[in-house]
């Protein structure tokens, strides 16, 4: 089963059940986490739009936690240069840095250096506290796909990521999520294209630390709550590693493919507000 | 003026002026952040209670950006062994990583490198993008108080601190926020004792990135929105780069003061939920 949220017709935001060309609102009813705890709530009497007339809006609120981690496949590691880590590099991300699949990530005045992230997320559905790896999956409630795409060089003014991670609408998340029982043991495998050529490409088999492993260690020192999200780390093939480097610009298209999820859109725009906003 | 966020005597959360031994409850009225653009939004018919009566509630809600700095007083940054910093190394906490001045931090069972690192903290009164740094100040509601504590063996079980930052309840801001117009441009002394004596102690121009600075860099890339929180560091003197190293144990007392705004108060007690929480 797919949920989703999105932009209605009138530009509400809502959210509900994907049913084949169809979005079901739930969310006079329920909140989005009711629904991740229950995706099958939609009832006869909900307002439906075509999926033709809404915009996807990312599958995170305001106020979730989003925790990202760095170099969790071995390739992308080695291509950075490091070792296989021991223990998971978290960063997080603010929702507000994600747009909805469908939409275009804004390319900043400040910097060339947008690039590509294409990973594998998954969106919590059961509030835990110290959850055992083995009882991890049974707390996710979905998954989806992000492209946590970075601004290179403000990543790299100082030691901590936040900067280069947390652009406005710099990343995507979505266009849904499937729901974990749709999903066994099998690997996923995660694959990003650039105008159509494949640019990365892994399975998460090669993860160093698999997603039950990540939840395990997160809610070590957080509760992690029906909503949050975090995301299982980008394959190899990012464009700041490529000689020359290649970066993001307007007119790029980017696709984030995960098995059994669907497939991420984006395009790239330049940021048109030079200006100051909301000075006091 | 004071405004705080507090438990009541029924233990619900409020939040409002402080007048001198009662608060104000407004939050039938108005949002937090609605309070931060009018401090002085009290009437004569609001719910009023004694301090002695209320329980401190971080000024910070749930869902809020909470964007610190690391190694922003050049004394610190020397005793960490590293050079003044080009750009700001930022990090971030969730909001729920903080509890209320008075109240107790948890030292968790997974570590016992539960460290000090007294801040002052500015509260966002007034949202923005890409502030400029001479119209920074404008957009700060008050400045408060952060006992910016941190789990160090977590802090650095990678190259970003995430982990050692983020502990449910290894922090405390507060008490309350203290306007802003109750400010001028002299620099505001941070000090931190331990059990009375003074561990930390430096004054705000002593700072690499001055507040003003700080908005700015961050404003560069998310917006800041009525009551977000952005820490300034922490000055040299924690426990970790003390030989030996000192950490935080049951029965310590920490304080921190800030100059104009007041005194942070907290215990430290031992995590007593061992178990897993929020099994599905």
């Amino acid at each position: 089963m797919r949920i989703a949220r999105f932009a209605g017709p009138d530009g509400a935001v809502g959210f509900g059940p994907v049913e084949g060309e169809q979005v079901v609102d739930v969310s006079a009813r329920l909140t989005w986490p009711e629904l991740l705890a229950d995706p099958a709530a939609a009832r006869s009497g909900d307002p439906r739009h075509a999926v033709a007339d809404v915009a996807w809006a990312p599958p995170v609120e305001e106020g979730a936690k989003v925790v990202c981690v760095g170099f969790n496949f071995a390739a992308h590691a080695a291509e950075t240069g490091r070792e296989v880590p021991v223990r998971p590099t978290l960063f997080t991300r603010f929702p507000d840095s994600f747009v909805g699949s469908g939409g275009a990530v804004v390319r900043p005045p400040e910097s060339e250096q947008l690039d590509w992230e294409g990973e594998v997320a998954l969106v919590v559905g059961t509030v835990g506290r110290r959850i055992a790896e083995a009882d991890a999956l049974g707390h996710v409630a979905g998954w989806t796909c992000m492209a946590e795409n970075s601004v290179r060089d403000w990543q790299l003014h100082s030691g901590q990521a936040v900067a280069g991670k947390n652009w406005e609408a710099s990343g995507v998340l979505g266009p849904w999520v499937v729901t974990a029982d749709e999903f066994g043991d099998r690997p996923l495998a995660v694959t990003t294209r650039l105008n159509g050529d494949v640019v990365q490409h892994d399975t998460t088999d090669h993860l160093t630390f698999s997603a039950a492993a990540l939840i395990a260690y997160i809610s070590t020192f957080t509760t992690l709550r029906p909503g949050d999200v975090v995301a299982l780390g980008t394959p190899s093939g990012i464009g700041f590693r490529r000689e020359p480097p290649r970066f993001l610009a307007p007119g790029d298209r980017i696709e984030v493919e995960v098995d059994r999820v669907g497939v991420l859109r984006h395009t790239v725009v330049d940021d048109l507000v030079p200006a100051a906003l909301g000075a006091p």
